[in-house]
């Protein structure tokens, strides 16, 4: 058995009663802890916890590790569950082509976008693509990252697809965090299918989505559901499809504009529906009463300079939010949930609290995994973040650009180590 | 003798042509660069650079260490010219009031603000404010900080802002990297003088500039020359005191109304104009001919969400254009260069080769360093900065919230070490 103490905590944070799955408007703001407190996990699981007070004492030392947290604070990894993490190449020619000037249409026409990722991709081999996302998802892990939802979606074709899921696959079993698969075919029309994208439809829903579930190579089905990309009744089809296979979906909706989607991906039991800077009421009234989880991108709207998702309009409607970084390398070159977090505070105008249950708890619901991470409870999977020395919670999204951490834990072991685990 | 020798860069970046002090308008755009290049550096000073196929080639070794920065680009360090790194506590605390809704007026009405910085300054001793600005620094400098100002102006009377500037000294006597000191008494009208703010103005001019001149305590003079804070007039006086006393201006202006502050200190033969949020064309042509340099702060901008600086229309100008991050508790709590560098591109809409310009040799000229630091040349500080391998120098800004660097090198010794120096 192998044993983790950490004691002397200034403070758990986000220790929800057990069995809490998803936290909804108000109740966002509500994020429990246990000042100088101690917690023990065991073979990878939290145990117990408590404030010093109430520490039991341990007995028999033999495989346990020792970690003082004193003036620091323990919180719950963080949950990243929209990302484009497997992919061929940065793009940061079309970056600097922006600040040039050119609109996206004339950097598409130039060969950029989501169709350049996909060129390159299908000329990389897995090995490589394997071994570049390797070293993202350990920067992510560095970063505090413990459980990440990958998307396919820059292969466009059958085989190209199928890799790029064959990668997360070997990711999932290579590396100590959670790893969540999305098959993301609809992500744009390929180049061959141009002029017959009915005849793409029918390959993702008729070819792609039987033959992923079957073998197991991923656990949602996404689509960007978006004006030039796949229609409302496109994404209706391929989330249909979808769940006759067992694969929810987690649908790209409302970027930069409202056709309905969210609609129509809460009326067939999505699991969330991500990005929505663009809301409109109607978009509101579609998501109540669901248990469908609008998942927030600052870090999109920051590097497109696009509007902020409406996080406030979310909460007071009642509604749950959830945080994801959406690392891509067009559009959010960037897969730091602690910048997300200020981001969240800074241009969101979440509380720190509402900001910290969005990106753990509720961003572990956005990727199925509520009862496995995103909290403090026993059985949870110990997968913790240890600060620096810290004056309070609301510094870590406030003190922004500052890597405020110190240690992170996977299944009860170091994957960082810092002073207190030193 | 102590010595450096990088060799195999991917690339030394900034090898201004000796004597190259500042840049303006289209010029910032020309950041020249040696590939796969060596540096030599010889008792903290850049001794001789050049390209692989010139290398000299080394027979003695004694006292030589070598860095291999194979696949890694070596930059001048970055240069922050304007901060406020001496407080006595942040004030995370406002910013979460300000989520809630409350007003910078509400905020100050309950004891918030620069007169919160102020009141609890003066309060600390000078050790705990040294302790406290010594990790702050130490901090930037793992950022990739290798000159800094920094200013006083939360004491706010004569015996508090003289002890800011002695925190300030010994910080310049405690650490590697270049400190510039200014005194800023003129960043608010203390509560004691609410009522006669022109005596304060006295004590600023007849008090303070002649004692922290004749000590050495201070470089620059600075004043927040701001609608609420200090007129044109009363910055003027004091830049004039300054000017007597061998004080060069620093200024803040022009980062919530235009009212005529940037032609007042440009006349004035301020060095640097700062902040800049909202400009007018006379301000522009005020600007014209002269040596002072316009000094943006995308930080601050960012965390209140007020405008950015309009950077291009400077450049357009043919003006110059200097970055800083204006760490300070209020209202940028964060002294990353790094992310300055994003936010140079992604929101002022520089180009990377203009950002780098601005955050090295127009910053280290913001500061009067211009002749140290600032560029690769012959005879400036050995203060550098070795990159991870990384495929281009626009990908340092494009993939923004990671730390791109891996070791930080302070006159020929390296503060922070990385896989290039293991």
């Amino acid at each position: 058995m192998s044993r983790l103490l950490i004691k002397n905590a200034k403070a758990l944070v986000g220790t929800h009663p057990a069995g809490t799955a998803l936290l909804r408007g108000a109740d966002m703001g509500v994020l429990p802890t246990i000042a100088d407190a101690w917690l023990l996990a065991e073979d990878g699981r939290i145990q117990a916890f408590g404030g010093m007070d109430t520490w039991p004492g341990i007995t028999d030392w033999n495989d346990l590790e020792v970690i003082d947290a004193t003036d620091r604070f323990v919180l719950p990894g963080w949950c990243d569950p929209h990302t484009h993490t497997v992919f061929a190449a940065p793009r940061e020619g079309e970056f600097v082509d922006r600040i040039r000037g050119l609109s996206y249409q004339e950097i598409a026409a130039r060969g950029g976008g989501i169709l350049n990722s996909a060129r390159r991709l299908r000329a990389m081999d897995e090995d490589t693509l394997f071994a570049q996302a390797r070293a993202r998802l350990e920067g992510m892990m560095h970063q505090g990252t413990v459980a990440v939802e990958i998307k396919s979606g820059y292969g466009l074709d059958l085989e190209s697809e199928l890799k790029m899921l064959r990668v997360v696959k070997r990711l999932k079993e290579a590396l100590p965090l959670q790893v969540k698969a999305t098959l993301l075919a609809a992500h744009a029309v390929p180049e061959e299918f141009k002029d017959r994208r009915e005849a793409y439809v029918d390959l993702i829903v008729d070819g792609l989505i039987p033959r992923v579930a079957r073998e197991g190579l991923a656990d949602f089905v996404d689509a960007f559901c978006e004006t030039d990309y796949f229609t409302v009744a496109e994404m209706a089809r391929i989330l249909e499809a979808g769940a006759a296979h067992g694969l929810k979906g987690k649908v790209h909706v409302n970027q930069f504009t409202a056709i309905g989607g969210i609609a129509a991906a809460a009326e067939r039991g999505a699991l969330s529906v991500d990005h929505l800077e663009v809301l409109e009421d109607a978009d509101l009234a579609a998501l109540a009463g669901t248990g469908t989880i609008p998942t927030l991108l600052p870090s999109c709207s920051f590097f497109l300079r696009i509007p902020y998702a409406p996080a406030r309009r979310l909460l007071e409607a009642g509604l749950p939010v959830a945080l994801a970084t959406d690392l891509n390398p067009g559009t959010t070159p960037s897969g730091n949930m602690n910048l997300v977090l200020s981001l969240a505070c800074i241009q969101l105008r979440l509380l720190p609290e509402e900001a910290v249950n969005a990106a753990t708890l509720n961003a572990a619901a956005a990727m199925d995994l509520a009862t496995e991470l995103g909290s403090i409870a026993p059985g949870k999977r110990a997968s913790l973040l240890i600060t620096k020395p810290v004056p309070s919670l609301a510094y870590l999204p406030y003190a922004f650009g500052n890597d405020h951490l110190d240690t992170v834990i996977i299944d009860g072991k170091p994957v960082r180590n810092g002073e207190a685990t030193a």
